[in-house]
């Protein structure tokens, strides 16, 4: 666990440290759970957005992408759910004033008991040594299934409370734990209520006209309240899906854990209409295509796996989520989410406007089914950023940081380095840039030893180090270096812009999914 | 003028039934001067970012690209003047609620003046036929110099009092002119008030510290609070720019004109970090930079011209806009700043910490001056996409409409049509796209005649349409059609890719700047 903290920690710095992600507003000592990318971060952002919008809309001809606005009429959220369900139990404690998730109260609570087991395993390992039997032992020992029946019982209560929307109860079960406020330290809490977490805002200056509108939370309703359009004028046919990559905002209470969980943040969603009776098939169809593409990346399967839903959504009559291997545990990276007619049907009576399809291959008119794959743009940087970030133990026994960014996504795929600063070769260097950059960023780099100079490009996630020595002005030679092996082999200057290519182009990359 | 206005309307339905721009929310009726892309706007639009990106980040070694958040600390816009001064001056009708804004009133009532005077113009036209000389007329006509000193005097004295925050002065104005409420007819108007034109919104939950947000009006403060840890991080050397596309929103009271002055807009702004006294130099070269850029494209050198600013912003040493000859008229696209130091020394200022680059070739520390590029990504849009409907006579005396979009920005590249729905063609084209799809955004149509087929894609902008027809069976050719002239050609299937590639791709089209 210390372990766990340890590498995220390094994650945040070394992004801070080589431009990747920079906390907002910085200088005026940030704004909580808001982050800037800087400019390694930018370009890796967009080699995602990219590498998924080809993907998805560029290699499917029934898949198209919008871009719609964050501001949408009031009425969208009242019909999506999200003004009457989109909501957090919160609870106040009047000593300190501190605001609390009541839930996440409780979670911790648990969270504690769960230490407590964790510790009677561990002093049992110890008593036992090679005899000890893990599974054996947390089903039959008297104080862990004590500990263990406890937990299960004040989740099963909370859960509960809060679906009956019995708020009462959640207060007393915080009561009755005897759970405290960790600042204050008291007991002295107001009761809990429901907090929505869209940010608002008003539009227009007219006493009379202004409206108050909200920062949308989810990107998927631009698709739905767009389908008819894009489906008429693009003269789709079911089954058919609509794509959008967008800002979306939550006023979280609990923000933290770096970028995986932001106020402001970014979605990349794509709802698939289908005909209704055959959205199980496209429900499964979408986790295998969808864990290809993730796959496709290389960052290693064991770092991925599916959790099925066992409760569901209002909207939904099946989920997952692929989850990630991320610093502090496996977390939800991406949701597949089979929505029914939910948003659309409520639309539809929100609006007044049909919204259906006419589906001529069985003379039908129908609401489509949807299925919805949704990921957290900000959550996918994350994944690669952290995974790729790598602590190495050479040979001769140096260590070197290495962040082993798909070679796809990297920010900067080249860095162009002559020896030294003398003799002509910076200018055969800077001859190089100016063939490679119509193709690839790269950059120029002339300070410091060459090795120092690979060590940075290592941090940085170049996958190559391209040198310009006192050989290149004899025979247009240059070494290219690999960031992954360390390898150096000689190539012919001409050869470069193909080398590059077959290693970092978004098309042979896709070709793996 | 009649015929600016068909051209404009024609522009917006267009726009619609070809999938490029939706109004936002339009089955709830729409929320007024949002619009969403739709499929054919969205990779448009992400075309024109691509070019932007590529030709101001990729291209120059000595400029970066980052993504800062929309929300940002509040007291970054008290540093950067926008809580005190990105204000409208607002004036009420207290008998139809109306809010106006004063300064638009009393244009307005201008530019009924100007009525006058182009009517004495259009007038004395006729009755002078030939002989008419129109400098002379308006220069020695007592009516119209009687209208245009009165303009003139109008105008010049709310400069004035806008100038010195005399409102009381520009109420006085209105009244004395008469100006009546366009819903009401009535004078019975409140004093002028200044409205902010910042959305604002509330972070947190918590009573104690909720706290006021505002979402960004301009992308250029996220640079500017980045510019120190981006220059560190990035190693950056003066001169050197910071280079950002993203979302901006503004309170317009008067939003109008389709997407050209949205409430919710997308700006590629670059700031360029210089050593003070040689901002100038700079600021010219940027001038011509950026409108070598704009030319590019092909779209016409008349439709452009340069608007040097006589008045200048208070943060601003020289400034021009770039115009585009819109549907509506010359209108800013761009703007070039000369932003002197104002904005790092503010933020100094307001953060307390040194904004400061140390300059080894001199051996300074400097706030460095700043010359800024900042176009409206959404005015593109509108100019490339406004510029390219075309209603074309044929020779046969038909019309076609054709949306002559530079091929490097067109959504879709090519779209491949089986000259009948059997005989296997359909197969061969989808081989086709197969093979095309990694490359370029392509499109399958198989309905209607091939004609029409030809005509849909004209007036989606598809620059090529690959025929594949019996002979295709025998030869492995295909007839590929340009867009543009309209001309055909047979080539073989294996040269599809270069074909095409010559005229799309983004590299060639750069290289042109």
């Amino acid at each position: 666990m210390a372990n766990q903290e340890d590498k995220f920690k390094k994650v945040i710095s070394h992004a801070k440290e080589y431009g990747y992600v920079f906390q907002s507003s910085e200088i005026y000592d940030g704004l909580s759970a808001v982050y800037d990318y800087a400019q390694n971060g930018a370009e890796l952002k967009n080699n995602i957005k990219q590498y998924w919008w080809k993907a998805m809309v560029q290699l499917h001809d029934n898949i198209v992408g919008i871009d719609s606005a964050i501001f949408m009429h009031p009425t969208v959220w009242k019909a999506s759910g999200h003004v009457d369900a989109f909501n957090d139990p919160l609870i106040d404690n009047k000593d300190s004033k501190k605001r609390y998730r009541a839930d996440v109260l409780i979670e911790d609570y648990c969270a504690k008991l769960e230490n407590k087991i964790n510790k009677e395993v561990t002093k049992a390992a110890k008593r036992f040594g090679e005899a000890f039997n893990k599974q054996e032992f947390v089903t039959t020992n008297p104080r862990v299934l004590g500990y263990q029946e406890k937990i299960d019982t004040i989740l099963s209560r909370m859960g509960k409370s809060l679906e009956n929307e019995d708020l009462a109860d959640v207060k007393s079960l915080i009561e009755e734990l005897d759970i405290v406020c960790p600042v204050s330290g008291s007991k002295n809490w107001t009761d809990v209520k429901q907090f929505n977490l869209m940010f608002g805002t008003k539009l227009g200056a007219s006493a009379d006209s202004a409206m108050d509108l909200y920062l949308r939370p989810e990107t998927a309703q631009g698709i739905f309240v767009n389908f008819l359009n894009v489906q008429k004028t693009g003269r789709m046919k079911i089954p058919f899906g609509i794509a959008q990559i967008g800002k979306a905002f939550r006023n979280e209470i609990v923000a933290r854990q770096f970028i995986f969980r932001q106020r402001e943040f970014e979605q990349m969603e794509m709802q698939f209409f289908v005909r209704p009776g055959t959205q199980k098939e496209w429900y499964e169809a979408w986790k295998q295509n969808r864990i290809k593409w993730h796959l496709s990346l290389g960052i290693g399967e064991d770092n991925y796996r599916f959790h099925d839903h066992d409760k569901l959504a209002h909207y939904a009559d099946a989920a997952a989520d692929i989850e990630f291997k991320f610093p502090f545990g496996f977390k939800e990276l991406e949701g597949i989410h089979s929505r029914t007619d939910f948003d659309l049907s409520s639309h539809e009576k929100h609006s007044g406007k049909k919204l259906q399809y006419f589906d001529h291959e069985i003379n039908e008119s129908y609401v489509p089914y949807v299925v919805e794959t949704s990921i957290g743009l900000d959550r996918m940087f994350l994944a690669v950023f952290s995974n790729s970030l790598i602590e190495e133990e050479l040979e001769n026994g140096s260590t070197r940081t290495v962040l082993k960014l798909p070679a796809v996504l990297a920010p900067t795929k080249a860095a162009i380095l002559p020896l030294v600063k003398k003799d002509g070769l910076p200018d055969v260097a800077k001859e190089i840039i100016e063939d490679l950059k119509w193709d690839f960023k790269v950059i120029y780099d002339e300070k410091d030893a060459v090795g120092r100079r690979y060590r940075r490009q290592d941090a940085n996630g170049t996958p190559f180090c391209i040198t310009v020595d006192h050989q290149t002005l004899e025979d247009k030679t240059v070494t290219i270096r690999h960031r992954d092996t360390m390898e150096q082999k000689r190539v012919a200057i001409a050869d470069l812009k193909s080398i590059i290519n077959a290693e970092v182009s978004m098309k042979e990359w896709l070709k793996k999914i």
